[in-house]
């Protein structure tokens, strides 16, 4: 017998039922009073869980998408900007803002650290740093498992004539991201990560100080016009067409989301993430991110010498049915990536752990069945 | 008792059951064999409806944003285009091209008319219509209610050295679009139209000639830059995150209109127009688009002297559960549209007639009961 397949990947994640029958429903039209109340009720949702008073624009496209929106409506070409990359999704503003014409300049963490707020303070203290129009920072740097300190750097930033701008997309909703309290102005979320939902959304909240700059800035754009969604978010509605079913199902899991609160969630993340390492290590398995920017959504861990990590992953998916994921670019081969986001509880990690057990075995490492899962277990709160 | 809401709209249009369901199933991941079996499926199906042996790119967007991916991916700043506006998604053309930095040529035909290719080529023929490098249309103007002339416009359009670019979003998969045989270089379409799916996705398929100004196009694009999604694409791919749920959707019913047979389908939304119309017409009613340009789609109908239109359709909505649409802009309260368009069938034609029917009698227009649903019945090949 084959159970469905147990998704704990960095993203999609694993969706609840209640959100999924509400897809397979006749569809509505979205110029309805009966569309507006699942619209208003999302927006009511993602205002909480984002912590802003400011709106939260709901666009259909990934979270690259969402990332190029903010790019593209908060500056003009020649802006100078700031990335701090911290592996593949870092790297990823830095491509978007040089492709349309930013003066471009990049912090460079070491991959499996995050950002220290000194070193960006002292940047933009410097001369190459003066005229910084917007910072770029990755919440959850799934690519390393590394988690920046969001609320630091927003301290370093805090009176600065720049924006700051959060790439949230896979944390949001399982890691706290007080988004008016720590001055972001623009934080991107997806609906496929923490938020227990199918891809096909971004969100981004925008600040007072960012629209100021949306109606300056002069980079192309229309599908992504954010002046276009906040009128027609005064209107309870969208531009264009918008992902009714997504939309739909957003307002479902929102509900759900509010109702074991953003203070559980954050706690049960956090306490998954602290279980999920005291496995790795107590099967002797070596972390890749440094545990003190450790993220609580998703573990890496290095492959032991001579051990085929992909190989590993393979048993796991094949025989077990637990989909992990690999290493991206130079870390192909040398990592696997355990996410713990979303629609996750103890048991599905305790499952994953066991299959992470059962599979190093198979592949010839060294290990006392039951480890793991034990070291687990006395961390896990359940 | 309440029947679910029958949308006789320009989209959402109502969705099969059988696709429906597969939006239900618990998420999978899009870097998978699982799904690019789905992907794969997805793509051959694409290629038949677009009648079309190159590719055809999949965005996660409304049909604005792709829309907005042609304008972006062929153009450079100051090109010389043409766009033929016989509406509101004409005029759409007209806006994103305008605030790409193109040169904007437009040909506006008064709405309810549709295009004359005589009249593009004089243009085009012109020193004003010099060094034009692109031409867009709208296929299924459905703000009207009229279908332009595809294949004649191509005709003029073949030799010249400018891309054809057609808004298939609301026709493709209900109307005759070939593509290839056309000469169409770009060809849009949207998910939530005749192709009987939710919104959330846009394709645009690409011919030859059009790769090579793709090449060398220097407008500003990260998440719909096309080159991105060919190179994915050759590995069966996405770029980023695709809405796995809504393409998986799609394979289901792609394989539902192929199985249909496109010639069918063709038929029978033409039939369903041509009863449309008769039924109108038999209750002295007047239709809005001129015959000669009447979409097979969607038919548009002017409101009758003295008798608010917008009444009888909330009459429809309200009572009998029939969502009809308004006009737009100019015409809101001079004209009804009704969508006859992708999961529709001649009982539903003839419940629509007669509600519509029972409406119009509410708000004190003549008509004897029956007239209208008589008239589609005997047009109706059933």
């Amino acid at each position: 017998m084959r159970k469905d397949k147990l998704l704990m990947t960095p993203g999609p994640t694993m969706i609840p039922h209640k959100v999924r029958e509400t897809m397979a429903r006749q569809i509505i039209h979205h110029r309805t009073k009966e569309f507006e109340r699942y619209f208003v009720k999302m927006n009511e949702g993602l205002k909480k869980v984002f912590q802003t008073q400011n709106p939260v624009l709901t666009l259909v496209s990934s979270g690259t998408g969402g990332m190029e929106a903010a790019v593209a409506n908060a500056f003009s070409p020649g802006d100078k900007v700031l990335v701090v990359s911290t592996g593949v999704f870092g790297d990823r503003f830095v491509k978007i803002t040089t492709r349309f014409g930013l003066d471009v300049k990049v912090i460079n963490v070491p991959w499996g650290c995050g950002a220290d707020p000194e070193e960006i303070k002292k940047f933009l203290d410097s001369p190459e740093g003066d005229g910084v129009k917007g910072v770029f920072v990755t919440h959850n740097e799934t690519s390393t498992g590394v988690a920046n300190d969001i609320k630091g750097i927003g301290e370093v930033l805090k009176g600065r004539d720049c924006l700051y701008i959060v790439d949230a997309i896979s944390s949001l909703g399982g890691m706290e991201v007080k988004t008016d309290e720590w001055g972001i102005d623009m934080v991107i979320a997806g609906s496929q990560k923490a938020l227990m939902l199918p891809p096909g959304l971004a969100f981004v909240s925008v600040s007072e100080k960012a629209w100021k700059a949306i109606e300056k800035s002069k980079l192309p754009k229309f599908y992504f016009d954010f002046l276009a969604y906040r009128k027609s978010l005064n209107d309870n509605t969208t531009p264009y067409t918008t992902a009714v079913s997504l939309v739909i199902a957003a307002s479902e899991a929102l509900d759900m989301i509010l109702e074991e609160g953003l203070e559980n969630i954050f706690a049960r993340h956090r306490n998954l993430a602290e279980a999920c390492r005291a496995a790795v290590k107590a099967l002797g398995l070596e972390l890749f991110a440094d545990e003190r920017y450790a993220s609580d959504l998703i573990t890496s861990i290095k492959a032991p010498e001579g051990i085929d990590i992909d190989q590993v992953r393979k048993i796991m998916n094949l025989q077990y049915d637990i989909m992990v994921t690999g290493g991206q670019q130079h870390l192909k081969g040398k990592i696997m990536r355990i996410g713990h986001m979303g629609y996750v509880d103890g048991f599905d990690l305790l499952k994953t752990i066991t299959a992470l057990e059962l599979s190093l075995l198979k592949v010839g490492y060294k290990l006392e069945l039951g480890t793991g899962v034990t070291a687990a277990l006395k961390t896990l709160k359940m």
